[in-house]
């Protein structure tokens, strides 16, 4: 059976130590309800929540999955209660607009509920999360009319919502989107196609569900700038949010997964379903793209999870499962074997979960303090600085975590041996849950591109430049040179950190030569390059955490543990997991020749 | 759907071109029949019933998995079936001995047979791998008496075997084993006991199963020197192998697993049965490590086979799958996008799965030369030498091959996009079916222990230097300075070949040092050495490879694109692959006080 306990003392020394939460939200006057005590007391509460509600229903969940039966789509027990209570308990809208109902708290504060639901129960957690994804789309695009009418029923949480993006030939390739929008005489519009990959798209949680559906008008350009953004409710309701009947959207099966079974994935049929347009006409993809950042850093988020919740778990194990004795002699000679703990390799395996999950953590929570500052900054230039930065390290933070935190999973499953591989102990569960993260929301391929291709080179490196600024910034700051009374001990982090960030430029800088000179350099490069920037980026957190907790020893704090803790782990990140790099920088720059050269038709000879 | 061809070329051009098999075959007069129009009359036969056969049951089996009920075990539609034609087909008794009915061909040739049926169903192949595994350990151990009885009917197919090790206390430290066996008045044992995480444990395709147990006998020393091996059928039998009735030995529950759930995995209680002792008395793990070399180049090959199957439909998808466009232009401008094969990191993905799995399967086939010479040379020096070699490289295939063999089977999940979560398309179960892999007959943490704790350090790098010498052998042969008429071709892997196997040593010295004033280098550097090794070891036979396929191109053969395929992917992966020793190398000679200093209660603050 899996254990979750909400990691708070883990959360409160980034909100507090690492990150400077209290006084960013002292910044903006309609964050002035986020005090410390209230951001307690609402940890508190989540944590509650999504330990004593949510978990309990993670492997019953996976076990049972979503029932298909004409139409209509059954969640695993619980699960509709559990949802009852989040909209009781006012968690959907914790980050929203006051206006439509909302409690109007920081974003950033959403995605601290986020984690702790996810970690707990990731399938049911996607069922909010999918209306989040749809309150973000009318929140900036929608109408006044369709935000009373949709965002206040999403925000009190009547309805949920979706998105309806992937057709059977495209996913990544939206372009091929064939939905189409035939317009009606009352300015509403007539959909029709088939979705599929519907994550929330039918189920028995709520009376209606509003789908934020991708279709092209008549005549619209091809690709993808023929494409536009329509609201097409579930069930036709009036301007009050009265149901009226069916829309002619209908659920045509449902997917059997490899994981998060819990969490239905609807085929939906559109049949001259009534919707309205969102947006202007045929900039449905840039509509999109506005909150794509946000969307992603969520799905980012399920890396962290997944590596936190096989951490706890395993590490449990660790200390109870008796094998074999320590190299060094009998560490606990009175029992019958040594606790799997004493050997290097188990140790090796959890502090791994430990980095990429606190390292994770802190990345996410830097991401969510740039979506506080683009929500609600009046500088439009701090905003478009803030905008800017989350566009670069979005692809990072997508691809790497979820990539690490699907290694995480599997490390977690090692440590239990052969038992990781029975459902019972959840373990294997989540491998299989994590597993969808490297692939929706843009696979790793599609991020790396996004990074490499789209976020520098299409910027001449100005975007990694202003980041990498803000990291030697920071080694300066902190480095023998400064006044940091740390500087000693920061030093063992101080000197890779800053030959790591002066190497990214270099070998971007190469890159970007050999680029020009042959196009495939950058696909060929693109995920290497990514994972590589992936290593340093957490590097530099975990200096930022060392940094932190030596300045809270020196203050005479009680708890000295917690913060050496912290200060070891940076250890074992510096040592044991940034050096790969060295492997992801030699492949990256290897000649796309390699990749190229075979023939198609000679990649098989059967 | 899964599809699967027999990869007859790739297997052909190894035994012929790469390992020379047939003269290997012509020193054994035993081997006679070896001949090769024979082998490729079994491997077109094997290609046949593997690919029509055991393929179509693959999926379903994993669907529909094993029932049971109230002590039965049913197993999938078709298991049955398909084990019959396996018998009737002789395919039981393929590298058994002539004496208890087996057709007395070499070992060798019945790995070939567990790669494509294991390929085309891996938990289908699990119940004849377990017989073989039983079959083994009465060919070595058993009496005249216990062959005449069990290896008879275990080679005619009638029953079939098992291995029972683990405990629920219990799997790698099997000094804890339990398991009580106390003597009778007849000579035979009454064996008590629980015995988990048994395959084939309990099934409905024959009348009886052979199990071969570990347990202890009164007053027996604590710990591993206490063991002792028995024989311990389901049915108790006659001399004649006729079935008398039921023996205390009955399946508690099978477990639910996260994949080859169509191989069924049996607890299994043993409540007095009637056992008889099989080797000496307290040496049954003795008798156990004679095979375990064979038994863990078995699961090796699953990674191989994982690889394999993986790479074969992610390849096809990858033609058929329209999406976005090649970033140099449109390549297939009359299509709506090209096929994703265009784009340089899908073809990263696939190339990584061939490589694995064709390099993969040299390194198998290398080693089942070696099973060759140590079961039949008359020459006890050359068996000493091969078993020694065995024992050197078995450890990197075992947990080298499966590690790498889970990454591929992730990659080709990750080349279908959302599309590879779905069941369906079968490209998940492959990751489920091989996550068991690194975990089973050792987990690769065990494997790095034995690779660099017992092979090289309590050999003083003995082992290690006569493989390196092997290697800087083939390299000097082949060099610039040699009369090798491909030296110029070459020179790319021999000159970096030569590096890495110096380096090997090198590294090795330097641990050797630090481990005698720390133990606990050994086990902090182990996982990371062995990978280390592994992709050094797996150079070498893309290197043997590259060399054979110039010499074939010399020799003016047809289907020249073959050779050069080989070539082009031996490139791939000195450029692509093995750069990935640079990490481990710096990984595996980091202190071990970044994975000790820690304390265990500092681990965790929740």
């Amino acid at each position: 059976m899996l254990t979750y306990k909400a990691p708070i003392a883990d959360i409160k020394f980034l909100f507090e130590d690492v990150l400077d939460y209290y006084k960013h939200y002292e910044k903006y006057p309609e964050f002035e309800e986020a005090t410390p005590d209230l951001v307690d007391a609402i940890i508190q509460e989540c944590a509650k929540f999504s330990e004593n509600e949510l978990l309990p229903l993670n492997q019953s969940g996976d076990k049972e999955g979503c029932q298909f039966d004409n139409g209509q789509v059954t969640t695993p027990k619980g699960f509709k209660e559990a949802y009852q209570q989040y909209v009781q308990g006012g968690w959907a809208a914790l980050s929203h607009d006051l206006e439509y109902g909302g409690q109007g708290l920081p974003s950033s504060l959403g995605m601290i509920k986020s984690e702790m639901m996810g970690t707990a129960n990731w399938s049911w957690a996607m069922y909010p999360g999918l209306s989040h994804g749809a309150m973000n789309t009318l929140d900036v695009h929608g109408s006044e009319e369709q935000k009373q009418l949709y965002l206040t029923k999403l925000i009190e949480g009547t309805w949920t919502g979706t998105m309806c993006l992937t057709e059977p030939q495209c996913g990544t390739d939206l372009g091929q989107v064939k939905t189409k929008a035939v317009p009606n005489d009352d300015g509403s519009y007539s959909i029709t196609g088939t979705k599929i990959f519907i994550s929330a798209g039918e189920h028995d949680m709520t009376d209606n569900i509003v789908h934020i559906v991708l279709a092209r008008l008549p005549n619209a350009p091809e690709g993808t700038k023929g494409i536009s953004l329509f609201i097409v409710p579930k069930m036709d309701v009036d301007s009050q949010g009265n149901i009226l009947g069916e829309n002619n959207v209908s659920c045509g099966s449902i997917e059997d997964k490899m994981g998060i079974k819990a969490s239905v994935t609807a085929v939906l049929n559109f049949d001259k379903a009534k919707g309205v347009l969102i947006g202007p006409e045929n900039k449905g993809l840039e509509c999109m793209f506005t909150f794509m950042n946000t969307a992603r850093v969520g799905t980012a988020l399920q890396g962290v999870c997944a590596s936190e919740l096989s951490y706890q778990n395993a590490l449990i194990y660790a200390k109870e499962r008796l094998s074999m004795r320590s190299l060094k002699g009998a560490q606990q000679p009175e029992k019958v074997a040594d606790p799997i703990i004493v050997h290097p390799d188990v140790r090796k395996m959890l502090l791994t979960q430990k980095a990429f999950s606190e390292g994770g953590r802190a990345m996410i929570y830097y991401a969510s303090q740039l979506v506080d500052v683009i929500e609600n900054s009046k500088d439009e230039k701090e905003r478009k600085r803030a905008d800017y930065r989350l566009g670069f390290i979005t692809p990072i933070l997508k691809a790497f975590l979820t990539e690490v935190g699907l290694e995480s999973a599997n490390l977690g499953v090692q440590v239990f041996g052969g038992h990781g591989f029975i459902k019972e102990w959840g373990m294997e569960q989540i491998v299989r849950d994590t597993r969808i993260a490297t692939l929706y929301e843009g696979t790793t391929g599609i991020q790396a591109l996004d990074l490499l291709g789209r976020k520098i080179l299409l910027s001449r490196g100005k975007s990694l430049k202003s980041f990498t600024m803000e990291i030697l910034g920071f080694c300066k700051d902190k480095s023998m040179i400064s006044g940091n009374p740390h500087k000693r001990q920061m030093n063992k982090f101080i000197w890779p950190l800053s030959k790591a960030a002066a190497n990214w430029q270099q070998y971007t800088l190469r890159l970007a030569l050999k680029a020009k000179k042959d196009r495939d350099f950058v696909g060929s490069a693109s995920v290497d390059y990514l994972m590589y920037s992936g290593y340093i980026t957490m590097a530099y957190f975990w200096a930022k955490m060392a940094q932190a907790a030596y300045e809270k020893l020196a203050s005479g704090v009680e708890n000295r543990d917690f913060y050496r803790a912290k200060i070891k782990t940076a250890e074992f990140y510096f040592e044991r997991i940034l050096p790969r790099t060295k492997s992801h920088a030699a492949t990256m720059m290897a000649d796309p020749k390699s990749l190229m050269q075979l023939d198609e038709e000679l990649l098989s000879f059967l």
